[in-house]
């Protein structure tokens, strides 16, 4: 049945190729996607699926059931746009100023529709249940899972599956991990208040740039010293601002960072010891601080079994080469609240075309993905959704 | 013969409070002085003075002869304006926009002026010589003084005064000191070249923001352990740029500062270990620093016997109510040149108004002074011209 | 054959525990011993087995041969004691003041023994060799591993397996772990000599306590900022001295710490940061700073294949409950000088009495273990033997 | 008179150094004198003086009445030695082992007792009353002065006056300065209570070694930020105490230090920021840290006029060369508690003969003093006494 599958997949690729196109010339930013969950709306309808719009927003969710009973297996692409000039010299360059699909969502939410009318070509040996959740938003927190999950589209899912082109990586590589895969991101900002003066005049004020200096210090000591060496995490100061005259002291300092963490303990561990050093700083320095820290999506943390099996089945997907136990990344997905739900597992699929000496990253106004990627990334995903709707 | 100069200058008061507001009505900034020399120049003629015009630049000296010989003692005002625009509501109020007498210079003119009517009238009695030095661009270094002190100011001066009147001193207050007065105030600026990159992954960066921070602590160590407790001395960052996302790591730093000293050894300490302090820190971080260190006006240093001297009269000029030892002062004043050439001592003339609650400080846009300060300021420094050019 | 090897083990379980508990009371310091290689030499040749004294230095080889051709198998356990006075009350408490067998080594050579005559039994059905590798001074770098090696312990040597005792851990279970499983532990000296002086004229001297606390919180961002945030590692300053009186500032410190890491890249790397750091700090402190830096035994790094293999034989070794990928240990062992050249790998074998409520710690004066755990360790090496040495 | 006075002293030369070099073979340690009060009080009871003993504890105020009516004037003299071996090597050496006069009082007992005889002789002529305070325990907080005066030995005292023999300036020189003229010395002691545990494993412990060398480097900036810097401020740390085993993390570190100031606002300010540093800093590293601070004696601040009495008539002491108006001493002196009841001055007497390269400074084993420096102590105090007794 796989074979058909990929069969039916390789038939498809000029659609999907196309698809990918246009949803590439017509970007849309998250939380201001119309068109693009339209046209994914009408694509499923076309199939026969039953299909949901308006799911937690802007979402669509569209049901495939096979002929026999069995699984119900939920596949996850998503599809918002960032606000990047599309600086590529292509035929299928943005048309929107100032919005690029430059992360590849185009290319997931193609390579699933694609899929979709694969799948629904041999409905007749499908056993349980598909569903195709085509996510919005997923570029900007608070992201498009966790109200398309509290609107239901989890419900009776036993399984799910996604996946991230990845520019950067070769074609034909797949990688997957067991347990955390991608970090949770969180975001912090620091505001000192001191008290301004002559610059000749430091006992009349209170220096908030050397209390700032103290923080950013301090700030070292927590992944140092009170996070496990055994546990990854980061925490990046990405700026700090306080500018003025040479003359002067500065009144007050803003500092903002990053915290990177894999487990729900670390990442409390960082935010509580972020408050206690600026709070102590503070009051050691005599001054005024305050912590606004804001979770970004949390650790991507994969099923055990499930990313086990995303890998043995990779093994023989037609054009994967290389099949990679990964060092997980330190950027957030908000994948990982669907994987709060149901069981499943998240994997990248390189995309970098052979040819290329160096791929533009992620986020890049030149960034671009080797389209034959999209065929992997379908036929893994659909292998994943044969596997497990047929599963005792 | 003092009764009958501070009688003329009296009877002068409503010359120098007209001359003073017209300057103050037409301010023209450091470097850029034309109408107010001119003005300076035409008044000293008219009273047959001998008079150099354009010394070092835009710089204006005129010399009263006495009739009996004696010692030759200059009196030196300054007469630029600042980049500030006026808003006072006075009749008198600033007719160039963005120009403003917020320092008190045109009532030092104003002052000197009416001082040399005045000294004229008597000049049958008077002995040596006195000579007015009308000097621009006091506010911005390198300053006129040295530039009119190479064009000869000082040849055959015995002796040097000046004062500053002081908007936020009451009227009535002279403050003088011996020795230090005015702090030589220096600017620095910091720049540390890392390298930037993703908050996730500092390891692949050079943090410039924490090497920063290591370097505005251990600027503070110099006051603290390299300066002997007895010397006053003040480094003070004002500014530390580098305003970037909150996921990112900054590429480069730039640190802007001030240096404060009183004497030519501390200032060469200071100067010597930014440098060091920044050379070292950056090594151990790995990254590139500069230092640009750019000195300001050196220290104005008043010698003893002239300071002491400029008390004991002080003591007894009409309005005088007290006279202070004061605490010296970290701004800095190219009056400090004079003084390394002739014997002298500066001081300060209080100006705030009694009735007023709060005074504007200096280069405020409501910046003004008690006129009757500019009687004051001309009797001291008169009376000392009487004093020292009858020195035997 | 593994269920004949197992009975003979039990079988064997008296003199097991005898020669344990005879080593334990005779305790000999690394580097120091005589009586323990002389009773393990002794051993083996009473068993008939082919045997090399002084290998490197106090190390003994066994060989056993098995009736049909295979390939060779190392098993090692070391026998060197520790400096530490014994405070059990035990009947087989140490007998000689100040040295003590607390870190289990008694137990592995005991283990090992037992084992040995076990494998004899069976010989006629064994295939290839089996070397048995009694290393002395494992407690103190640079260990006996290297020169044993040297000496051709490893000549001919396919595998080699290892295991600890933990104290710690239940007795029953296994631990082990496919790459890194113990770090690399090196020491660093750092001294600073600044100059000393009173404490009331700091501009007087260069004090060495401020820069030394510069350089211990410059270390913290070594790891925090230096290494990879997916590599562990540890900098830990564990002395400080500067001991002094109150009002005077001290001439020199002397910081002495320990680095942890688990790969020799991160390793040099941290090396290199320290010197780096302490270079830049002294120089911007204008002191002389030396780092003296000595490395532990590298990395212990189990080989993946056979990691894996000790996991799928410990699940069915009589006694054993649990089998745990573990989390990597920050201690040293220099086990790992051995699979620098042979496959093989390292696990520990839980020793601590389900009745105790809490177990002593390794290298603690009250350190013991629960004896049923040398039947398992025996077991489970045996069974490794067996395995590796019938591949084909 | 004076002529007559010091015709007497020199006169008195022999006994003076001999009673000097009595002294300074029997020295006696703070709070432990017996002999050297009992010595002085003899001695002015053959003289016929008023005595009193005890006095404040070990104390001795001895008077002498003049003729005729005056002033009442006391000079001071503390005789407590040092802990120190005295390791020179001449005929009047320390014959008491650990004890030594490595600090002149023993020579300013001499001046003194060799002045009283020399008043004594010229009673007739003397107006008023002199007393001779013969302090002990100057050496060891809290000092002799305190209780001497609450003892009444200042009860009815117009004027004090009292100086320091200084080895390290010239024979020839007095020092003197209005206001502050020795500092306020005080000691603190931080104790940073943080958790230990292994090196390896930072994160289950509160490293107090990091918390310290933040609190070291946080106390450099009260210094540098929150004094004046018009005011003299130090605060040193000596000594920084955790000495522990490389790979262990340290439970607990002990700074000590000594913090000094000319005046009480800025004496208090630098507690309160010690307190405030520490509070902060251990809050932020979620340590436990207490604060000792212990004031020693205040700064020692000498009245205007007696000041500059002190150097008028030093002018016209035979042998004095030069008077300088000094730059204040960072240590401290508790004669500066009698200027907190009555008027005076402290004066430093040159006592460095003029044919040593170099003189040991102060509390050094060598240490030793010049003996024509004892001739003029007595001559100005004794001068001072005249000056002030007579004054109407």
């Amino acid at each position: 049945m796989r074979e058909k599958l990929f069969i039916a997949i390789d038939n498809n690729y000029d659609e999907i190729i196309s698809l990918r196109r246009h949803l590439h010339e017509n970007p849309e930013l998250s939380f201001e996607e119309v068109e693009t969950p339209k046209l994914i709306a009408d694509y499923h309808r076309n199939l026969g699926h039953e299909v949901r719009e308006h799911v937690g927003g802007r979402g669509v969710v569209a049901i495939l059931k096979g002929n026999k009973p069995g699984k119900t297996v939920a596949l996850r692409a998503d599809f918002d746009a960032l606000p990047i000039q599309d600086e590529k010299d292509v035929p299928y360059k943005s048309k929107i100023p100032g919005a690029m699909h430059a992360c590849g969502h185009d290319g997931h939410s193609a390579s699933l529709l694609g899929l979709a009318k694969s799948l629904n070509s041999i409905k007749d040996q499908l056993f349980g249940k598909i569903i195709f959740i085509h996510q919005h938003a997923e570029e900007l927190a608070p992201g498009g899972a966790i109200a398309m999950i509290e609107d239901g589209c989890l419900d009776g899912v036993d399984y799910i599956f996604g996946t991230h082109l990845w520019a950067t990586e070769p074609l034909g590589k797949i990688q997957y991990k067991s347990g955390p895969i991608m970090a949770a991101a969180d975001r912090f900002e620091i505001t000192i208040q001191g008290q301004g003066g002559h610059g000749a005049k430091p006992h009349e004020t209170k220096d908030s740039i050397v209390i700032g200096s103290q923080i950013v210090l301090a700030l070292q000591q927590i992944v140092s010293r009170r996070v496990s060496p055994m546990d990854a995490a980061v925490i990046s100061v990405g700026s700090f601002e306080a500018k003025n005259a040479f003359n002067v002291i500065a009144d007050s300092v803003k500092i903002v960072g990053t915290a990177r963490s894999f487990n729900e303990k670390v990442q409390d561990l960082l935010e509580n010891e972020i408050q206690r050093v600026v709070k102590g700083i503070c009051l050691a320095g005599d001054v005024t601080g305050t912590v606004q820290y804001k979770r970004g999506y949390p650790a991507l943390v994969n099923h055990h079994d499930e990313a086990i099996q995303v890998a043995a089945l990779a093994e023989d997907i037609p054009g994967v080469i290389e099949v990679e136990d990964m060092i997980p990344q330190m950027g957030g997905e908000d994948f990982a609240y669907y994987l709060h739900h149901v069981k499943g597992a998240f994997f990248f699929t390189g995309a970098k075309n052979p040819t290329w000496e160096k791929a533009y990253p992620h986020h890049h106004p030149k960034f671009d993905i080797d389209e034959n990627a999209l065929l992997i990334s379908a036929k893994l995903l659909g292998d994943l959704a044969l596997y497990y709707t047929s599963e005792m």
